[in-house]
């Protein structure tokens, strides 16, 4: 077992090439997550030999890690590159995704489906609507320049629904739901409720977003209220994982909880 | 094209079966992870039927791609079974995941590695260290009641790091990083960047976690700040997506961003 010695001292066990090799792969995923490469390409493997103060051999099984992850590719005379662009997402802002990301390129959500539903029993009662009744369900996928983002999966109480299903598919495409819902409503939205989970997704998510068999999601569960309480919709997100990150700041001091948002 | 009709109609395009498997595994994904099945025992396949107004082959779909995230598994004579537990983080609260997870049983920090290092040159920078110093790392595997849960690797600016492996061995596998480092630096910790992401996990990290190859984690990072400012501590965090839920309550009124936290 590994003793911390009491200064700076070895730790025991020698860590494995594995380890080693995961120790920089975290340290390189956010500096491309954070698109701290301007140019696109990552330094070559003399440059973080040095860096990271270890061997080639780490160097390549690192880079490797992140290319399995579908965050970088090899590119023949130019080096490590990285693939597409990765955008981020304050988590603290209540706000849609498209009204974060139409800061960072055209915007489409292509509407897949959009009637109202006979909702499972469980949607119904966290939408506080009488079992069996209806239920709006509009399901979109996010476009930013082109490239799919996320499969936004909604079911929407019936007063804020129906209003947005009269609006047409030209506005659903183009607008944010959470700025429909506050029309349609003519209330602003209170809180939400948000839970986030990492999900190996199953291939037919991987088709509709174009990511590789196997890629990971973040599967995000949001129940969105009205000011007045009212639950008004339940959302199933999955974001691609290669591509969106959530950001917070959170307040130790603020008596725990607290969290402001961070412009990416 | 999937043109919404005004009122109640359908969308055009019918869903495939892939389709309505993926919203069924919406919804039960959710109870899973919120324990909604106090048994650990999923209704059998004719309750889903009913519930989600479907076929039973959608519901045998949409049941196996649970069983391929690792959420539940089939069980002779029983039916469908939630695997293990899952735990359900609050995001909003800058605490360590130790004093969250203490709310649930038994908290083990196995220390894998605690030394002093050279950091890599983004690491010391984004530490505010002087390029070349040292930093301290610590790599602790949490279990909650003996099933690992994270991976945390951890680099601490000297000034904080050194008291901990000061402190020897024992004291890092029972307590919480936060309150370590509040009790080195003799002042209060201040504000957090987070960022999260879905990383499909190397299989090194697989075997450490002792999950299945290919499963997804939560890669948190994590920079805290003493209350002064000055970045103390920058986490690069593993979650076992099968295991843990981050889970944060958003407020769109408080100016767009502004977090509170809710119990699990």
């Amino acid at each position: 077992m590994h003793e911390p010695r009491e200064r700076g001292g070895g730790s025991g066990a020698a860590p494995t090439r594995a380890d080693r090799a995961r120790r920089v792969a975290h340290v390189l995923r956010g500096q491309v997550l954070r698109g701290a490469f301007p140019d696109g390409v990552l330094p070559d493997e003399r440059a973080l030999v040095a860096e990271f103060d270890t061997s080639r051999n780490t160097v390549r099984e690192a880079l490797g890690l992140l290319r399995d992850e579908g965050l970088v590719a090899r590119r023949q005379g130019v080096g490590t590159v990285v693939v597409g662009r990765a955008y981020q997402h304050p988590l603290g802002e209540l706000s849609g995704l498209a009204e974060v990301l139409q800061r960072h390129g055209v915007v489409v959500n292509e509407v897949r489906e959009a009637r109202s539903v006979r909702p499972p029993r469980t949607v119904a009662r966290r939408l506080g609507l009488a079992e069996g009744g209806p239920a709006v369900y509009l399901e979109r996928l996010r476009r930013v320049d082109g490239t799919p983002l996320s499969l936004d999966c909604t079911y929407l109480i019936p007063e804020v629904g129906e209003p947005l299903l009269a609006r047409g598919r030209d506005t659903l495409e183009k607008h944010d739901v959470f700025d429909l819902i506050e029309t349609a409503a003519g209330t602003p939205l209170g809180t939400a409720e948000v839970s986030v989970q990492a999900v190996v997704a199953d291939p037919a998510t991987c088709a509709v977003l174009a990511m590789p068999a196997g890629g990971a999601v973040l599967a995000v569960e949001r129940l969105t209220r009205l000011a007045d309480g009212r639950p008004a919709d339940l959302e199933f997100i999955h974001l691609r994982g290669d591509r969106l990150t959530l950001h917070a700041t959170l307040d130790r001091a603020r008596g725990g909880p607290g969290a402001a948002h961070r412009q990416p």
